[in-house]
């Protein structure tokens, strides 16, 4: 007798780092994605769509080799040899997109995408290998009108996504002003043996947020140590260079005109720190006539976004209230998005420079924050209205009822499974149903229908404990004639939500 | 002297059978997506969305395997050594969801998906390797109650997007049906011996739309020469099993009811015929009490759809109207989307059968249909007003110009490039913008705007043909006091829309 071969079952599972998502965050991600869509479009932006994948070599940044092809990104051979990978940002794909068919737009090119990207790194709580990015980006012109309008954009998303005024802020800085602020403390910023410095000062720069000013200080001079013993060292600045970081840095408490004042006597006369200044003052005088002021839209020396990319002003748009972190403590919310200018992307296909500004949103994290404010629309999660089924040789009774329910504008459905009305009812709450509709054999009779309101059922059950009460009262649930099923239902709708 | 080594720049272009899609089609796709959704949602479907990635086993079909890792489907081993594929299509993802989820569902479980798939398959002319679908699916019942209401949300959905009831059909067929005729003319599906045979029945019946009744009856029997002279072997069968064949697969052109009557004789006493007639019966029935007639959702045999998945009914969305074909002959649209009932999908992981049904809608192809009929909105394509720059001291003024307009909720920017009044006229009309609003040093100076409408421009120009009368007369232009600037435009953007 052969060996009967047991058949194995596939495991019904994720790869790691990707996540389902339900129709509570997809529906408020919908409706975040096309509140932001509306700003983008009512400034001017145009949608694109690009494909998720690209040509590695075009992608740049993580090329493929064979050792690690894909360190990064995730990058399979095609069948003519060639090397494609997912986008693993929406810019990259962008100056594709503008250096193929430049001489067919019209410009300066303002296009906003929303859609995946992927990394092929370490998944962690909250770090997804699959997440949602929103950019917009203006292509063609160094003006920093441009800049100021991706300020001002990310302003009114974020308003009009339902944050308060006094919950967000958008942090500017200008790469030459910190060039400048180098310089005059005698860190060119051109001469290469300043690079490994200037990183460190960079990265201490960047920790401000979360070490304070002092731990800023230490690591500017001889180095600091950390409250496990764990020694980093420093950039080995003198106390006076120490002194005019530190002062720039803080520069960014006040006002954007009290701002421009410090960075102007911390700057000296540095052309590059002088030419960075007279960006952030165009940026003002723009901002201000267009009704953003200081408290929306601020200058902050700190903001460092990975400087290595960007060429001028950068953005950062922050959320200033407190929520509870992944260990419960209070922490502000923090970033939700950044961007800033970046003339050198297009110019790896061109040749030539190509300025260009943008920011992106990271709308998962968004979400999250929306949902600590308490911005996501609970009403979105109600569930349809269930018609019950009380016999099944009038299935086609049943079905007009949710149809006529329907066709009034009100989602219904039939209950579909072959259960009797205690599973039935436990399946409308699972679903969230506002109410069910019933008709059994006396009601058929009659022609008429009984409504049950299953939010207010769900509130009196928690007031009335005596059983006999209840069972007699059934206030919850009223009969009427058959053919006032949708003025009923629509009745019982109204109540919930008013 | 080393030698200089020449810097190698990728060129810009995209992975072949992928492309980007623009403002126009992004707008459009976006308008049917969310109909779709609504319609969706009001039969109780909900949302659900997995990951572009799974388990290459858990989609199963195509198994990456050494030597062709990427059969059918992108497939990379990630770095745990385990082989992932991006999906497909949205059934095997759900198939895995339900499987995984199965005892927190509420059952019978209706969701809905929409989302990009992708086929490492040879592209072709309107053949992508990237496209979007969207699926509706119900799970866990076998009531044929859930396969009508497939069929009803198919015909709404067309409907909301304005596709004439005239223009569509949904034509349903049932797997048993067709195997009770095969069985009633002697080709029992059960016996293996007719395995072959029967597939190429099926190839044959599929094939009426094409060739017409005459050609698939060479093709059921002795075989058939095409106008190329090339040869086909038929399925052999005698004259009478072909005839009963071409009167079963010519049963569709009347009512459900005659189809049903015509059906009835065909299939004789097969026990699977006669049960698959009930199935269909009991659909006629709830389609009826919804008022979906025969014109809307009917029976046709010759609905053929990859049958070997299914297990029940199967169901097509046609699109009866006219259009051009890439050879420029009218045919008929064809086939939009399809579905059916497939119960023994999820039982791959779980063992177990779950029954389930459901329907996947081509929206790239839809949006092809509409556009076609002329459904999709042209005004979507208008592009914002564009307030030009006329001297560059004055920036800030424009740019409250723009952010004026577009607080009163209309779409505005300000140009942004550094060229002259003539380009940025160019620029208005490339941008397909409504008009445009001009504020020179001497309106300036009076405190007033100058709005030129660029539509009626456009029409003026080819109607007046004297330059001197155009010049003197400026009709398509007006100037108004600064303060009336959001009055003004809306007046132009309402003469434009009526």
């Amino acid at each position: 007798m052969a060996k009967k071969q047991k058949q194995v079952r596939p495991k019904a599972r994720l790869p790691k780092g990707l996540r389902d998502v339900g129709p509570a965050e997809t529906g408020a991600m919908a409706w975040m994605i096309e509140t932001i869509r509306d700003v983008y479009e009512s400034y001017g932006f145009e949608a694109l769509q690009t494909p998720a994948f690209e040509y590695s070599d075009a992608l740049g940044k993580f090329l493929p080799d064979q050792e690690r092809p894909n360190a990064g990104v995730f990058s399979l051979e095609d069948d003519d040899g060639q090397w494609i990978s997912l986008r693993y940002d929406l810019t990259a794909p962008l100056a594709r997109y503008v250096a193929e068919n430049y001489d067919g737009l019209a410009k300066p090119f303002r296009r906003y995408q929303t859609g995946d990207v992927w990394r092929n790194e370490k998944p962690g709580p909250g770090r997804f290998r699959q997440f949602t990015q929103f950019d917009a980006d203006t292509v063609g012109t160094s003006s920093v009108a441009a800049d100021a309008e991706i300020c001002m954009l990310a302003g009114d998303t974020l308003e009009k996504l339902g944050i308060p005024p006094q919950s967000f802020q958008i942090r500017v800085n200008d790469r030459k002003v910190l060039d400048g602020v180098l310089e005059s403390a005698g860190l060119d910023p051109v001469a290469g043996e300043n690079a490994g410095r200037r990183l460190t000062v960079l990265r201490a720069i960047d920790k401000l947020d979360r070490l304070g000013l002092d731990a800023v200080g230490a690591l500017l001079g001889p180095g600091r140590k950390d409250e496990s013993g764990d020694f980093t060292p420093g950039a080995g600045l003198e106390r006076g260079q120490i002194t005019r970081l530190l002062d720039f840095v803080a520069a960014g408490t006040g006002t954007r005109r009290q701002t421009l004042d410090a960075l102007a006597r911390l700057v000296g006369d540095s052309a590059i720190g002088r030419e960075g200044l007279d960006e952030l003052a165009e940026m003002d005088q723009l901002l201000a006539s267009a009704d953003f002021d200081s408290d929306r839209v601020s200058f902050d020396p700190a903001v460092v976004r990975g400087l290595d990319y960007y060429t001028g002003p950068v953005f950062e748009a922050e959320l200033t209230f407190e929520a509870a972190d992944e260990k419960g403590r209070k922490v502000r919310f923090g970033s939700v998005g950044g961007g800033g200018r970046y003339d050198g992307l297009v110019a790896r296909f061109k040749g030539t420079t190509i300025p260009a500004t943008g920011f992106s949103i990271g709308v998962t994290r968004l979400y999250t924050a929306l949902q600590a404010l308490g911005r996501i629309d609970r009403r979105a999660a109600r569930g349809p209205v269930v018609v019950l089924v009380m016999d099944r040789e009038n299935l086609a009774d049943y079905q007009a009822m949710a149809q006529e329910l329907r066709r009034a504008g009100i989602r219904a459905e039939m209950y579909l499974g072959t259960s009797g009305m205690r599973a039935q009812m436990k399946y409308a709450d699972k679903r969230a149903a506002p109410c069910v509709v019933i008709q059994g054999e006396d009601e058929r009779a009659r022609g008429e229908v009984t409504i049950k309101d299953l939010v207010e059922g769900a509130r009196l059950s928690e007031e009335i404990t005596d059983n006999t009460e209840w069972r007699q009262g059934r206030p919850a649930q009223f009969t009427v004639r058959a053919a006032d099923l949708v003025e009923a239902v629509e009745s019982v709708l109204a109540r919930q939500s008013g």
